[in-house]
């Protein structure tokens, strides 16, 4: 069966893909068979992040530069990372029906995945879909995620090129160099640049760009002003994303980066497994009985982590 | 020398107490000695948590509150979380100023917290440095946090009680619940709520906090309105902050809320553990030697980990 799975993945099938990611968001064991059997047919997409703070317009962003890239004839995947939420259970109805139109394309695979459950777990979980999808034999993966937090910043920058959505009505630049934005974005885009405050944002984020620039490296960072709902500026993001590729392919930046990815997957491949070899039974059971004591400050967690360690040999 | 700080900590010594801090944040050896000997006198801290999006003034409603918990007597501790930046190495420079005027009170213990290194490691670290306050003696302690990501929430929810700060600009209430806001706030603080779009924002709170009780629990969220630069507010926010202590230990919960916590924090110090046993040298010699292969395609990271785990037994 996952025989199966893997053929038809490697032949584009969406619901092959779809059943793939599933397998994966569920953690489900045959999950790192199929990763393992994929594995040698990736590493040929190029994986845009999209980020920033809520209400940017990112799904809008994300949605017009696929209709671009898929008037150039590209695959396109999209892995949108948003928080769960008790009242929708993840993506919200809004960004659903904004994806419908791309979404019934054949060479357009969208799939949300929700926050719930550890953050980790999301990030590793966020970077197997993407493996997915790069074997099924997309050329561009996007990977929107919603918010601006560390684990956001995270799964952003384990994209080749990540694109940081600002607004003029986002905060202004020494907000966005607070949340973290301002290290990780190759580019920056104005998105609802008809809005007032977007010069002044644009030429703010311009200035701190080119005081970062002289002690990073030699990109050149954009800001890129857009008007997603109308479609405007989405072409010159589209150039400066092929920029960024051909600079990170012509300096051997694209092999460093994903080397440090690579390692940073095996890092979590392997807590994953020490973890589950850990927590055996006697150690849970040990933990129950153990935790009130503690509370009640009759014993303290660090003595208490020593013992556990010898409750029995891994 | 160990036992001088814990005893100086004890006495509410602020050179002593910034001194374990910083052992903390290095991670030095000392430093499981030192919250191990502390750990007795923790636990009666009340721990408030504050988080929101980027410039919603939360650095002012934790100025103004702490002013207020002094004129009350409590000796205070703040933890604020900022994430790293290359231009200041941690916290900006203005968040600094406004903070001088409280800090120094020698009741009152501020301390930044950059986000540079791990993840983990941060949420780890600012528990840890809240322990050493804890056992300072301060009554209240308020972990801020910057940005609204996942992470930036697991922080904040180590609180007692969350409160989350939204100015009417930071987007509609529906942006708030896809931040994951929603879930996590015990207060919900309007600041800045002399400007308009404040009235609406609270209504819509209100209203999709009344949805969610229902299916929760029996906690009454209040919107807070406040205008922190004057001052505005900072009463009623107090007396929810009161009303949430007394709910939380009548009913238990708070017993509840520790008790998780307690069962994160062991489970942090497991893997901590687990992972620098494992990384042997000759687990990073593998490493070194096998990561061009999995680049080139000629090896898949998941049969790596599993010949990882093989080099020698634990």
């Amino acid at each position: 069966m996952l025989d199966n799975i893997v053929s038809e993945i490697l032949s584009s099938s969406k619901r092959a893909v779809a059943r793939g990611i599933t397998l994966v968001e569920n953690e489900s064991p045959s999950s790192s068979q199929l990763l393992k059997s994929l594995f040698k047919n990736t590493g040929r997409a190029h994986i845009i992040g999209i980020t920033g703070p809520p209400g940017a317009g990112k799904s809008t962003v994300t949605n017009v530069l696929t209709k671009l890239l898929r008037k150039n004839n590209f695959k396109v995947g999209i892995i949108a990372v948003d928080p769960s939420s008790p009242f929708t259970g993840g993506a919200l109805l809004g960004d659903r029906i904004r994806m419908q139109e791309i979404g019934t394309d054949a060479d357009v695979f969208i799939r949300s995945m929700a926050t719930r459950g550890s953050l980790g777990g999301l990030s590793r979980k966020a970077r197997e879909a993407c493996e997915i999808l790069d074997a099924s034999g997309k050329d561009f993966i996007i990977i929107e995620t919603v918010g601006v937090g560390q684990s956001e910043l995270d799964i952003a920058q384990t994209a080749d090129t990540t694109i940081v959505v600002l607004v003029p009505e986002s905060g202004d630049a020494v907000q966005t160099m607070k949340a973290g934005l301002m290290e990780i974005g190759d580019i920056f885009v104005i998105n609802k640049s008809d809005r007032e405050g977007a010069d002044a944002l644009s030429v703010a984020l311009k200035t701190m760009l080119h005081l970062k620039m002289k002690e990073t490296d030699d990109w050149d960072v954009k800001v890129v002003k857009t008007v997603g709902l109308q479609n405007k500026g989405i072409d010159e993001l589209y150039k400066e994303i092929e920029r960024h590729k051909t600079y990170l392919e012509k300096n051997g930046k694209l092999h460093e980066k994903r080397k440090e990815n690579l390692i940073k997957q095996i890092n979590e491949l392997v807590n994953n497994k020490l973890e589950n070899k850990f927590w055996t039974s006697e150690r849970k059971k040990e933990l129950e009985k153990n935790l009130e004591d503690i509370i009640n400050r009759q014993s303290n967690p660090y003595d208490f982590v020593e013992e556990l360690f010898k409750v029995e040999s891994l």
